[in-house]
Order: structure tokens, then C-alpha cells, then sequence
């Protein structure tokens, strides 16, 4: 199980960090409190280090509370001037922006997003998402719940 | 692979038609052109038969364009006075309201979701999706990709 992460580590993300939430495989409605912040959900780093990333918050929708299902959703608030890592990994990336604006770096290629822009990453290319803009980036990011660890990467 | 619908089929809707885009699992930037609607991707019927639901478009984000996700993301749009079918199956459901407001019902217990609200359905729990009101109710859904077929249910 080297180089797999599953429910446990974290990757695009390294907080292994669990909620005191009961692990059951239950029904779960997360009521979102408005401002993109969810009843039972915490607020988390992006990572728990690295100094290649500023800026961020993730709040992991589905994935930690003992869930079945074969992905994990995951929020991530960019703020302005801020960025992640630069990185590349075997494990795909869907994101849905759902707030604010942002850049989405894939190789060599930049696009802009806004709501509901969507983006699919595929393995092995290199992505970093960007906050140059005034107001807050935020998107739905999912992935495999088993994945590898990234690599980081320079610019 | 009995039981098994992968990319192919569906369940939650059944409709196994492809796009003419080419499958290559590449990168893809999904532009919204406004009012839940995505550049390069289709409006489609919620299941190409059965008519115990009424008034459900759907539209397939990730999961036929040949991408290896172990997940596929769809956006479902029920009308006013639409509902999908009444419905269980092993696979789960990750649903995130995107527009409008509705209805869950997971068993016996009924939720109302409105903008960012998050559900997860857990497996072989029966559940609905219903919209008794004015607008549109607008939700992503995220599934495995490799999933169950759904057992139609009596109210």
C-alpha cells in the first residue's frame, strides 16, 4: 500500500487529521451555513506544511466520515494572492469553481475560471491553481479516494 | 460483470449513449456558457425510458469522455412539479445543490436543499429527488463509476 493514500493521508492535501464525527456509512446532510462553510464540516489547512502553498483552506465535504463511495469532495478556498502547490501526481483532479474567479495552470497551458467552470486534469500533468484577483477562489475539487502522493514540482 | 455499468449504463439513469467527442483522457476545460449549461456538453433525457419520473434533464460532465476517474460527475436539473424515480441501489450518491431548492427524501425522512446544501446517500437506502417549487432545482451528482442498477421502488 506504499504510495497509496486513501481515506487516510493526503496528497493534493497532507492533513490526516480526523473529525470526532462518528465513522459510520450513514446518510449525512451537510447543511451549508452560508459563505461556503457547512455544518459538521471543519475548516483545515491545505496542508499541514510545505512552504510552497499560501493562502488556502479546505473543508472535506465527503470522504472522512466513513464513507463508502470510491472518490472524496473537497473545498478549497483560494485567497487573493494566493496559490498551491505546483505539482504533478498518478490521480486525476475534477474541479467545479463555485466561487470567485481564479487560474488553473495544466502544463503549459493557463485558462481562467469562473462559476461553474470545470476543469478535468488528467494524470501526470503538472497544475496549479492561482488566486491573482480581489475576491476569494473557491472550488469543488474531487478525486479517487485511494491516490498517490504528488510531486512537487518547480516552477 | 453482471450488475456492473461502469461507463456504460446507468442506473440512476439509463441512458448509454456517447458523445461524438473524442474518448482520450486528457485534460479538459468544461466552459460554463450560463444557466447550468457547459460547452461540450449535452442536455440528455434523466433515463431513456420508465415513467415513474418526469421532467429531469441531465448532463454528463466527467465520466464519457474517456477520462480513468473511479467517478463520474453529473448535473441534474428537475423542473418545477418533477421528481427522479423512487429508487435503491448499492451504490451511493454525493449530491450538492447548485441551483434553486428541492427535496431528499432518504427512507422516511425529507430534507429540503437549497444553494451548497450536501447530501450523501449511503447504500440500499431508498431515496427521491423532488421539486414541488417554482424554479428549477439544479444539483451536481457524483457516483462510482462503476455501479449497480437501481431497484425501482413503490411509494
Amino acid at each position: 500500500m506504499r504510495d497509496q493514500t486513501s481515506e487516510k493521508g493526503s496528497l493534493c492535501e497532507i492533513n490526516t487529521k480526523r473529525t470526532k464525527r462518528e465513522k459510520t456509512n450513514k446518510c449525512a446532510f451537510y447543511k451549508h451555513k452560508g459563505n461556503f462553510e457547512w455544518q459538521g464540516i471543519k475548516n483545515e489547512p491545505y496542508k499541514t506544511k510545505g512552504n510552497e502553498w499560501v493562502n488556502i483552506i479546505r473543508r472535506v465535504l465527503i470522504g472522512t466520515h466513513g464513507e463508502s463511495v470510491k472518490f472524496h469532495v473537497r473545498y478549497f478556498e483560494i485567497f487573493p494572492e494566493g496559490n498551491s502547490s505546483f505539482e504533478k501526481h498518478k490521480h486525476e483532479h475534477v474541479v467545479i469553481c463555485v466561487k470567485g474567479e481564479g487560474i488553473v495552470r495544466t502544463g503549459r497551458s493557463e485558462r481562467q475560471m469562473g462559476f461553474m467552470d470545470t476543469v478535468y486534469i488528467s494524470p501526470n500533468i503538472p497544475h496549479k491553481f492561482l488566486n491573482p484577483f480581489k475576491e476569494p477562489f473557491g472550488f469543488i475539487c474531487i478525486v479517487n479516494a485511494k491516490r498517490d502522493r504528488p510531486k512537487l514540482l518547480k516552477k
